[in-house]
């Protein structure tokens, strides 16, 4: 494999460690991947391996389109092929799946984090919603991938953009994340978990705080994104 | 620009990092400033220039009269407008913004961080007030500059010294502190955070508390303020 | 004592030192053991001696069959008498008891952790039960013992699997956990009071949420324990 | 002053710092004392130094039977007078005084730390109470000494004994403990505080919970005090 796959790997590796260090997950939990189109290669951990065994030597290479591993011999983390389906519907480079404590609470809740501030408009443009449960059909067959399909009928139903809410909870599991690369999915997983602390408070201190007016949450979520933006340096 | 400017310069950079290492910001949230009257000028963190980044030679000098910057090809902090108007308005010497996690959740929430007890008491005379929303004229108009004046309104409307109470929610946003100078507005801004946790839970705990006499509140205020102040050396 | 003997007391040392380095203990709460079933040894960490204080030779040997202490003039744990019971009924190699925050909390309020996602379904097959409280005879008989026997009697009644659910809580008490050896044992900890934090808030946010079916916790729990499992490698 | 006194002086500097250390306290928040009955002498922190800036000389000498500072030059804390009234009227050679986190919000919600488990009952006999409101007479008059008469007021006519729960809560203010020495009482503040984490939430998750049974806390507390106790080494 050539220098874009070994820059794919050392990135992968790197927002993996970063995801360890971050307080988000704790033993193996937690996964990392990254990908590049025009290799047809998903980049991702493998199962099961300490943190702190990690080189990037270790990260698993996958088609994107057959899911096969590519010149490993290690298994590359059981929640590949929901990895697979949300870059196959999604025009994302990295994403990120946790049980960080807030987010998988409220995954576990069944409850969206909703849009109540600034904070949240800053990052994401509206709520981050919560997937419907599987089906017994869905567990029993292939699970892992129908779970990315049922974050993939989540959106589209909602009609809620992947390039504007770049987060997910499922349900009775826990967040997915995505970005530009692995290392903004990693970074909007850190953000949705200090979004979800938020919401479990708000909810708890006042169950009917109202959302805030939309134009105030697209005034934030376009100050930073888009060609309108004036948030940062030129 | 002179020496005092210097002094200016320095000292809001030694804030912002303060600030950095309080655990009241996360990525690049949270702005510091401070003012120079007698030389129209506000010192203030440039927008989006990560923490680690920021050198003395970044913060951004604006002028209090006219909001133009002077001397810099960076972009001041997006929430300028904000802070001109409160520097406008009260006798502050510096200012901080942040959306640190409890005082925002209150914020969210549309609560005040009501008075409970002396630990407010020492440093706060009197409820913080949480602000009113932005009307949508105000959100879409000169936005970060609205929701300065917002602040000064809440403040004349309830008759409330902001020397006295040195910080506000703003509604669905975060909360803003201020000081004599730069370094006591972030002091305010981490016990205004503290202030915030265990308001929340007194909230949850005991929805029916009361808040203190108000003697017991003055007794606290100015034991550690003003003239008859009898707390510290002297 | 011979070579098994000494590999027993380091292992049981370490798993004393993780623990304490774990945050789920404060001053000398909490104690961790293992077993060597052939030698008709627990080896188990001294009554009230500080962390900082312990070397493997601190720890106490005691007979699994008479409760007696051997080669030792430290007094064991006064929590022996339970381990004891726990490791006469069931088929573990390490037991730990904490104080931990949160599992404490539930044990307080007399509630189960209930398996509310696949975070639990990872760890534990089915809710960590909790204990009936012990009656006065008990707690004036011979109180430790008895702990241990209410524990194994809540195991039964419930026709749950300790080797499928390595966790209890005793009501007003706190968490017991157990393992393939003491290492495991202090993991278990680490997991039940993660899951602990999650189960307050679900329950808090949520009151009505439901728990996942069956299906999606045996999905989870056999993708990692059991013949079937396809976490990790190989 | 002889050799009494420094070993005093050093050990309540040294019982200060512990609690800086600790977490309980912010910015300068928070006083030790200790006591030598036999020199009439109280030392404590003084008031408004930062725990960076502070060494033993720093610590102030008072005499417990007039209340006058002895050979300082510094001002003692302006708790001074509630120090002083609880050594008074209780046996104890050492006092903490902070505005920690979660046994201040039980203070500013008016509610005891139930004795809701065997944590709590391995170190105080029952309930830590809660004073009522200090009148208005009171707070205009000699308030900080007031506050001490309120606190042991609190224990006579509750008839429990400052042996066995040394700790209380000041309704609207925060926690005092008390032990041996100076050092005991900062373990007592820390143990305090997290007894009320776990109340809170144990209020807040099952409203209805019920304490245990009085023998299962005398159990506990006299495993571990008084002439029976058996926890510990010999």
């Amino acid at each position: 494999m050539g220098q874009a796959t070994d820059t794919l790997r050392e990135a992968v590796f790197r927002a993996n460690m970063e995801l360890a260090g971050s307080g988000l997950v704790m033993g193996t939990f937690g996964n990392v991947s990254g990908v590049d189109r025009e290799a047809d290669l998903m980049m991702i951990k493998p199962s099961g391996v300490p943190y702190d065994d990690l080189t990037p030597a270790h990260m698993v290479p996958v088609s994107l389109a057959s899911g096969e591993v590519v010149d490993s011999d290690l298994r590359p983390s059981s929640d590949t092929p929901t990895h697979l389906e949300l870059y196959r519907a999604f025009g994302c480079g990295g994403i990120v799946h946790t049980h960080s404590e807030h987010a998988t609470t409220l995954a576990q809740a069944g409850l969206p984090v909703r849009c109540m501030g600034t904070t949240h408009a800053d990052h994401f443009r509206g709520d981050v919603p919560v997937t419907r449960p599987l089906t017994r059909a869905e567990v029993e067959g292939d699970y892992e991938r129908n779970t990315g399909l049922v974050v993939v009928e989540t959106f589209r139903e909602a009609g809620v953009s992947p390039d504007e809410v770049a987060a997910v909870l499922v349900t009775n599991h826990g967040p997915f994340t995505w970005g530009h690369d692995a290392h903004q999915a990693v970074e909007n997983a850190r953000i949705l978990e200090y979004l979800a602390r938020m919401e479990i408070r708000v909810r708890l201190v006042a169950p009917d705080a109202r959302c805030p007016d939309v134009l105030l949450v697209d005034k934030h979520y376009l100050r930073k994104h888009g060609r309108g933006a004036y948030y940062g340096q030129k």
